[in-house]
């Protein structure tokens, strides 16, 4: 991180600044530096990093067709008429089926209302092998950096990816809407356990209650993994169409940021999104070292495999020997 | 690999010789350790991957309702009625919504059948930090060692395991059913594009024709990633209540093989999937080894990152450092 990087960064350091001083343009270009990867970026991010830690961050997710987007433009308004200043980081699905024009009114609206106290932006998901959640994440950062009190992190909540963004908030909301089907629940299930707070989207239609019911007879059960204990997860209804419960749902984020600071909450789960944190990281510079070492050390390894020279373990052993993780 | 490991692998040998002898009780007890993943059990599992090679891997996976485990069950009977040995590891979802009993009826047929060319084996899936996959292509291993010509692994299709898992098959079947609407859709689109073959099941319904469409445009718009270029991905309708499409899919089965070995194909396929593995692998050691750090230098750089000391990619690095990765 000495001689080359200390020169690079001289621009970033003026980058920072501008973040810091919350310029609309400095947060984008600091973003999409971010979401680049590259490693020129490190020592911004690392200064960047250190000016982090005062936003409130909420994951909000919810499948495809959940109402999740209307809502969330809803609470950032209602989230600036409160005089915070909020950002939205949506996560895009990859997916060419679904496209990524999800947010595409809310921009245009927020830009148009020429509002210095909102920031929306996409995030472009990237290759199978990830990167996704660390550059959402360092979104995340700059974000807090400059100064933006809430920070709103809207993912469809399908893969590990997503999980793995939403465990990275203080607080969780989990967003079902009435009649998509058992089916849908279980494949749901893997993130209905993490909510801090349940929204039950679409409550003018008729079969809502039997999703609010559904969701309070699962934590009933217990079946609530929500970081904070003694915390009593909420379930929330909600109407796009008669303009009811988002003044609830932001109540309840705000309780549930007040809960976690007088607890004594708050600690640890900045501990738990650390410790989360850190790993995932590792994996991603493993994952770059694998690409890295491609046509070397693994490809004379997975020829070994082949042959049965060696064994996934052993290769794998012997590739994180040989990658050393210097530098 | 020396000294204590070599004197604990004795009995392990010996199970090795009982296992290539397809002794079943052998093979589930060699998959029952290594499900538990413990470092006892890598000598025996290199030794069993020494034998491996032969058979033919058949990922299968379809969401809960696509009449997957159905069309599993008579794939089975009907690989089996050609003379060929037939296994099928099964992945139970982790959550407490589905339940795990999906195999059940099949397990009970088999075994009162008392046919030693079957063998069934559910994997338990086990802490979100993984390892499914791992111990998973075990006992593919395990059961390639033992002999069996085919073995199908049935997946959920939902989560970064169950890809990884399926992207280990030399072929992939992914099966769809009409009706599941376009939420659905979107979220399978990740495993949708990785089929070497689409099932359509149950198509009796009326609105199989639709699903069918839908999938052969998707194909006509270039959105397939099957593993093998020039193979012509093919979309078969079955139908469980009339009996109807399994013989076509196993012959579609076969033709896929017989297409990856005489194209040359088989061996980038291995390729692909070897390199894959040893990735996975090496993820798997890396969050091993964070475990075993947890409260050493994990906490250390937890709290460093708290206080802003380091930060998340500068305590990655270092984690990665202190881990070293030897033995």
């Amino acid at each position: 991180m000495k001689g080359p990087d200390a020169v690079r960064t001289v621009p970033s350091l003026d980058l920072i600044d501008r973040v810091a001083a919350a310029d609309i343009g400095a947060i984008a270009r600091m973003i999409t530096r971010a979401e680049a990867g590259q490693n020129e970026c490190r020592p911004a991010l690392a200064e960047i990093y250190k000016r982090t830690g005062r936003a409130h961050i909420v994951g909000i997710t919810g499948v495809p067709g959940s109402g999740k987007s209307t809502l969330m433009g809803k609470l950032t308004s209602s989230i600036r008429e409160t005089g915070r200043k909020v950002a939205v980081v949506a996560i895009d699905p990859s997916s060419p089926f679904s496209g990524g024009a999800i947010l595409g009114d809310r921009i245009r609206m927020s830009e148009l209302a020429g509002d210095k106290g909102i920031f929306i932006r996409s995030m472009a998901t990237r290759g199978a092998l990830g990167g996704l959640a660390r550059a959402s994440l360092d979104a995340v950062d700059v974000l807090d950096a400059a100064g933006f009190d809430v920070i709103l992190i809207e993912t469809v909540g399908v893969g590990q990816d997503e999980v793995d963004i939403v465990q990275a908030a203080h607080t969780t909301v989990v967003v079902s809407a009435p009649g998509l089907g058992d089916d849908i629940q279980a494949i749901k299930a893997g993130i209905l356990e993490i909510a801090d707070i349940h929204v039950v989207s679409k409550c003018d239609r008729p079969d809502a209650n039997r999703t609010i019911t559904d969701l309070k007879g699962m934590m009933t059960l217990g079946l609530s993994l929500s970081g904070a204990t003694n915390w009593p997860v909420p379930v929330i209804a909600t109407s796009a169409l008669k303009l009811e419960g988002v003044s609830e749902l932001l109540q309840s984020i705000d309780q549930h940021w007040a809960f976690l600071e007088t607890s004594g909450e708050l600690d640890k789960q900045k501990k738990r999104i650390a410790e989360r944190r850190m790993l995932k990281t590792a994996e991603e510079i493993l994952r770059d070292k694998f690409q890295e070492h491609r046509d070397g050390k693994v490809s004379t390894l997975v020829e070994q495999m082949i042959t049965h020279e060696t064994n996934p373990y052993a290769a794998a052993k012997d590739l994180l020997a040989e990658i050393r993780m210097e530098k």
